[in-house]
């Protein structure tokens, strides 16, 4: 079986040594500290480090690394937000299609969801200003840059325009950034959060970078937002795990993460050439797709409104996974699309899996995507 | 300053060396596995271990290492249990005084929290089932064996009426566990899951054993709850640090951890017949209190209803701290109730500290103390 299905990093590309030095030297350095009760906050130079390498450069005095919260992932981030935010029958924002994890986690707190439907260059600006006006919703979430799942990145003068749409009605942002760095072209793009930093909850990651085992996330958001966050942990887990909060500061105090990061685009960068080259050789009469600039996946929209839960049958039976657009959705799904992710499987296995792929679209509509 | 008021286990009994050596092999044996992402279940080998050490002898075909789910401390744990079965308004019921953690976790779901109270032998099983059937609780919460607050222990013959009564009305227990291997005497006590394995939620910690830094606990609960329990768990951090369960896994393969277990009880005994001594040096004309047989705190009720809140700024400022009994208390608390902890000082420092506490009892009212 080969699965585009899931979301991991390539286990190749995870600096195994270093994380093994950086671990005997927390033993060595840090002793019991690594076993006792640690702050809700988080371990203070991790929360440093995090605070000087993604948010020193945001022009507003009220960010500090106390802004920072250490999260059992970015999902227990995600997870927070709900409990704070949310009542049931809250009615919120979010991409359409948005990330799955998101809306698992949202949704546990009962909200009214309102899909943004996304263009090619991001969230659809006039639909978002027009039900910001009309729903005041708790928060819109987005994950702006190489989205899961459709690899779309939000034009800069979106961010502009998304800020200033906010701030007239006082919306919180939310802007989840776990692909940020995982760019295949060299231009950077600023936050949304660099934009309206007075009313945007950040959320990081090492996941994507780093480990995702590890679970360490982060929060950074305004003062008030983070203390009611604050309180949330406590309740939700007392504080994350501290060996790998230790572990992953002295590998920040030995190592150089952009190494660590320039390896892992660069490997990325060739998959999801091989990927799309793939696609263009089995899959072009059958589907359209957006070549990502960074992240993980490809988002496949297929012709002929072709059913992609079906074709997942069809697919297992060929031995190739991946995943239906429907979880995407909230309400009513667009049912041809598709996710599939080029990180986790080799060049020779991407290659093996679009063939397979194409060979179950024909299996199963052989007419219908050829008339 | 001298503190009494944290529960936290004595550094100096953590087995640092153990744990160090078992992360090296984690690290040399599984390799990118420590990295990746895990399975929200938690880790497979440590889950059969953990059934086999504490639940394997009880008589039900329901349970199975498939029944142990791995949570980010016994905290979240309660917090999982709060979010799939509190709405709010519903009533829930818990001992009373309880712990403070279980109040904070379930009280972000809004529910009605019912105080049982405790009598020397643990809950008082009129009150009990007089409240049950009358307000239909959607779970009972319980610390019974050395409990927090109180250091109380329940009865053999309450575990079996409570499981009775509460079989009766069909209602949900929650039994939690985390001090009851740190007993100073040798007979052991079932739990109230071995009466009623049907619909108890267990849950249990490494915090006091092997380490709280690791932030990990577990629930094992009957497969419909584990399962809704499972979905919650996925949305609120996808898994557990993997890392920390691996190295607990090793360390398990190659050490005794009842031998880690006698070391802690030997020391507790021994902190607890110290502070004991000094409480009947320095207290005993103001404070009566119970011999706990296991745990980590000593409960005082103050004599002549004197104001622990008020006895704790007086204390602050001798620089001694403990917790003052307000805040285990959901609805009217009895003010003159306090907790304060041994395990974390040193007999020197308890025998300090708690001349300390008589200093400042007398401080503040030497006359109606004596009168």
């Amino acid at each position: 079986m080969i699965s585009f299905a899931g979301g991991q990093p390539d286990p190749a590309l995870f600096p195994l040594e270093e994380l093994k030095n950086a671990s005997e030297l927390a033993f060595q350095k840090h002793g019991s500290q690594l076993l006792q009760y640690g702050i809700s906050e988080g371990y203070i130079p991790l929360r440093e480090k995090i605070f000087e390498r993604y948010y020193k450069n945001i022009n507003y005095q009220g960010l500090s690394p106390e802004n920072i919260l250490i999260t059992t992932g970015s999902q227990q981030a995600l997870d927070l937000i709900g409990k704070i935010f949310i009542n049931p029958g809250d009615p919120i924002l979010i991409e359409r299609p948005g990330y799955l994890g998101a809306i698992q986690a949202f949704s546990l707190y009962e909200p009214f969801t309102i899909g943004v439907p996304l263009e090619d260059d991001g969230l659809d600006t006039f639909v978002l200003e027009n039900t910001l006006s009309k729903t005041k919703p708790k928060f819109l979430y987005s994950n702006p840059t190489f989205q899961n799942p459709t690899g779309k990145t939000l034009s800069i003068e979106k961010r502009r325009r998304i800020s200033e749409i906010l701030r007239m009605e006082n919306c919180i942002l939310i802007e989840d950034n776990p692909y940020g760095e995982i760019r295949f072209e060299s231009d950077t793009m600023p936050s949304i959060q660099s934009f309206y930093p007075e009313r945007t909850i950040s959320i990081g990651t090492f996941s994507k970078t780093l480990s995702p085992g590890f679970r360490v996330g982060w929060v950074c958001a305004p003062e008030e937002i983070i203390n009611k966050l604050l309180i949330a942990k406590q309740a939700s887990d007392l504080h994350s795990n501290i060996l790998s909060q230790i572990v992953l500061n002295e590998y920040l105090n030995h190592y150089d993460l952009d190494l660590q990061i320039d390896k892992i685009r660069n490997s990325y960068k060739l998959k999801k050439e091989a990927m799309e080259s793939a696609l263009n050789r089995y899959l072009v009469e059958f589907a359209d797709w957006i070549s990502p600039k960074g992240g993980m996946f490809f988002w496949l929209n297929l012709k002929n409104d072709l059913n992609t839960m079906k074709l997942f049958e069809t697919a297992i039976a060929n031995n190739v996974a991946f995943v239906p657009g429907n979880p995407f959705y909230t309400g009513v799904a667009e049912t041809n699309t598709m996710r599939i992710n080029f990180s986790h499987s080799s060049i020779e296995t991407i290659e093996r899996g679009i063939c397979r792929i194409g060979e179950s679209i024909q299996k199963l509509s052989p007419i219908s995507v050829q008339g």
